[in-house]
C-alpha cells in the first residue's frame, strides 16, 4: 500500500506488460522477437549528425529558443506537404508531435469522458490500449476475420455502443500485421461521417511494404472530417527523435493543440528540424527502399521458418511491418512457454497482453525487425522445438 | 458550433491567453517584455552542436534507438547526482520529462480525480493552472503578502478543503518574483507531512539569482516523501530542448512513470544526453554565471526604470527570475492599456490571467530578460508616459 492515493484513472492500469518483459529478456545473448524496434542498421545516425549539426550552425538560436505549440513552422509546412501527398487527398490541418503516442494522447484528452466507448480491433496497440484506458474509456472489441476489422459486426457494435471514437491501425496491424482491404476501409470512412464518431487511423507501418500493392489511407475516402490520421517518424527514421504528427480537421487538431499546451508545450525544435530536413531533401524515399529491403528478407525468412512448426500452429502472412502473429493449438499457454523460452535465450510477447479483456493464451508476437538472419534461424528452430515438445 | 462533441475537461479551458496575446505581439520593432524567453546571449547554441556531435558519433545508434520510460540511464546517472548536489538532501528518484510541463501533466495524471481540491498561490503560472483545469481540479487560491504565501491562510485553507495537492514556485516565482522564506518553506513541507498532501514544488528560476543568500529548497525539509520537485533546464540551458524532471518519492515517480509509457513513451534520447553532458563536463556553473550576470544588470534597470513612474504605481523587487510585477492605481486596467502599448510597439501581459477567477485587473507582469537595456530604457519610458496619461 502506497502513502498516495493515487488517481482512479489508474485502478484498472498496471503499466505496459510489454515493457515488463523488455527488464526481463535485457540479457546478454538473448534472441528477442519481442520488441518492436527498428533493426540498428535501418537508423541513419551519420544522417543525423550532419543534419543536426547544419541546423545549429543555421539556426542555433531559434532551435534552442521556446517554440510554437503549433510547431517549428519550416516543419509544419513541410510536414502538411509531405502528409498531403502521401495521402493524396486535402489534409486541412496538421500538428507535429512527441512521438505518434502524443498523438494518441491528445486526441483522447480533447475527446473522451470517463465512460465513453472506444471501438478497437481485438488485439490491438498495447501502448495506446493503455492510454485509453488512462481516459476511462470502454474499450468495445470489433470482431475480425483474416483481413481485419468485420464491417458488419462494426456497424453493429456503432448501434449497440455509440461509440466517441474508433481506433484503428489499418496498415500491418500491431500486434497481427493484418491490412484491411480498400473496400473496408471506404466504408469505415462511409460509417464514420453516418454516425458521427472520429477515427484515430493509427499508421506508423505504411511505408514498411514488402510486398503487395499500396491501399488508400482511411482518410482519403472521408469527407466531413471525422477520419484523424495519426503519423509517426519512429519507423522510417529514429523512434529516439519522437517526433510524430495528427492531421485533420482543424477543430480537432486546434483542440489537440491547447491540451498540448500544458502537456509539453511543444515538440522538441531541434527534433522537428532534422525530420523537416529529411522530408526537404527527399532522402526518405531511398532510405525506405533500403530499410524495406532488408526487412522484406526478415520477414519471409520468418515465414518460412514458421511453416516449419508443427501442423496445428497457424499465422499470419503479413506484406509489411514488424510483426507476425501466431496461433498456437489451443491448450498451449504462450505465457508459460515463454519462461522456457527465456532459459532457451529467446523472447517473444504473449498475444493475451494485446487482447482487450486477456484471452486468447494461445496467441503471440513475433518482430523480425530487430533480428538478423542467424539470430532469425536459430530462435525459430529453439521456438519450432519448444511447441513440438508440449505439443 | 464544432462538428465535435469535445470533452468536459475543456468546458472551462479555451486555451493559453498569454499564447493569444504572442500572436498579436509578433510584429517587427516590438517590444516584448511579455513572454518568460530566456535572451537569444543565453542559448548555448554553440555547446549544444559539439555535445550533439559527439554524443551522435559516439552513441548514435543508442541515441535513435527506443528508450526507456525511465530515462537515458547515463542522463539518470548524472541527474541524480546533480539534484542531490543541488538540493543537499535525499532523493530517492528521479524521472527525466520532455519539459518541466510535463512533470505537472503526469503529477496531475497520477493524483488528480475531477473535483479534488488544488491549492494555488494567487497569482501563478498560467501553463500549469491550465494543466490543473483540464485535469478538472478546483483551485484554491492560497493568501499571499510581499514573501509569499501566508501559512495561518494555507493552514487554514488546508482544513478546509483537503486538498490532494499544493501548487508552488516558491523561488522568484512566475508571475511576482516573490521568494518564500525559509521559515515558511520549512512549515510547508511540515503541513504536507501532517494532513498528507502532496506539494508540487516548482522551481525552474532557482539558479537564476542576482542577489542575496540562496534559500533551501521545500523538499529539503520534507520527511516522508509529500515533496515533489520539479525542475527544468529551461531557463538554463535551452527551452527548444524540451528537457526537464521530477523528483521525489519512488511510489508516485512510478506512477508518473506508467502515465508517461501512454504519454510520450519516452523524452528524446539525443535530447537527455545533451544535458546529460552539460552536466558531467561540469559546463552549468560558469553558464549560469555568464547568464546570471546579464539578467541581474536587465532587472536592476527595469527596477530603476519602475521608479520613475507615477507614484501610486506598486511593484515587486525580486531578487533574480524572469519577472517583475507591477500594480496600476486601481481604477488602471491593465488590459486596456495593452492594445494602447501595442500601438507605441510595447508589450506586457495583464495580469488578470494569472489570477484564479480573473480580476486584479490593475495589475501586469514585466519580463526582462529578453529585451536589450536599450528596449527596457525605451519601453519602460513609453509605458511610464503611457500610465502617467492615464492615471
Amino acid at each position: 500500500m502506497s502513502q498516495f492515493t493515487f488517481a482512479h484513472r489508474f485502478d484498472q492500469v498496471s503499466g505496459s506488460a510489454i515493457r515488463e518483459i523488455f527488464k526481463v529478456i535485457a540479457q546478454p545473448g538473448m534472441i528477442s522477437f519481442a520488441g518492436g524496434n527498428p533493426s540498428p542498421a535501418a537508423l541513419p545516425d551519420d544522417t543525423v549528425r550532419v543534419i543536426a549539426d547544419e541546423v545549429l550552425r543555421e539556426k542555433g538560436k531559434v532551435l534552442l529558443q521556446y517554440g510554437a505549440t503549433e510547431g517549428y513552422p519550416p516543419f509544419v509546412e513541410s510536414l502538411l506537404q509531405y502528409v498531403r501527398d502521401m495521402l493524396k487527398c486535402d489534409i486541412p490541418a496538421v500538428l507535429p508531435v512527441t512521438g505518434s503516442t502524443q498523438a494518441m494522447d491528445l486526441l483522447c484528452k480533447a475527446l473522451i469522458d470517463p465512460g465513453d466507448n472506444i471501438l478497437i480491433e481485438n488485439p490491438s496497440f498495447l501502448g495506446n490500449m493503455q492510454c485509453m484506458k488512462l481516459y476511462q474509456a470502454n474499450l468495445i472489441p470489433v470482431e475480425s476475420d483474416e483481413d481485419g476489422m468485420i464491417i458488419t459486426d462494426l456497424e453493429a457494435k456503432i448501434k449497440a455502443y455509440h461509440p466517441k471514437m474508433l481506433y484503428t491501425i489499418p496498415t500491418f496491424q500491431n500486434p497481427t500485421g493484418k491490412t484491411l482491404p480498400e473496400d473496408r476501409r471506404q466504408k469505415v470512412a462511409e460509417l464514420a461521417n453516418a454516425y458521427h464518431f472520429v477515427v484515430a487511423e493509427d499508421d506508423p507501418y505504411r511505408d514498411l511494404r514488402y510486398d503487395g500493392t499500396p491501399v488508400p489511407s482511411i482518410k482519403s475516402f472521408d469527407r466531413d472530417g471525422w477520419v484523424m490520421f495519426l503519423g509517426s517518424f519512429s519507423k522510417i527514421i529514429s523512434p529516439g527523435l519522437r517526433v510524430g504528427y495528427i492531421a485533420g480537421h482543424p477543430d480537432l487538431i486546434r483542440k489537440c493543440t491547447v491540451g498540448k499546451q500544458s502537456t509539453d508545450v511543444h515538440t522538441a525544435n531541434l527534433n522537428q528540424a532534422v525530420v523537416d530536413q529529411f522530408i526537404r531533401r527527399n532522402l526518405l524515399p531511398d532510405h525506405i527502399q533500403t530499410v524495406c529491403a532488408a526487412y522484406g528478407e526478415k520477414m519471409k525468412f520468418m515465414l518460412s521458418k514458421l511453416a516449419e512448426f508443427p501442423g496445428d500452429v497457424r499465422y499470419t502472412k503479413p506484406q509489411g511491418g514488424l510483426f507476425i502473429w501466431a496461433e498456437l493449438p489451443e491448450h498451449l499457454n504462450a505465457k508459460s512457454l515463454l519462461d522456457k523460452a527465456i532459459e532457451r535465450k529467446v523472447a517473444y510477447v504473449p498475444g493475451t497482453h494485446f487482447c482487450v479483456g486477456g484471452g486468447h493464451e494461445n496467441t503471440l508476437r513475433l518482430n523480425f525487425s530487430n533480428s538478423t538472419m542467424e539470430q532469425i534461424e536459430t530462435g525459430m528452430n529453439f521456438l519450432r522445438d519448444l511447441v513440438a515438445e508440449n505439443i
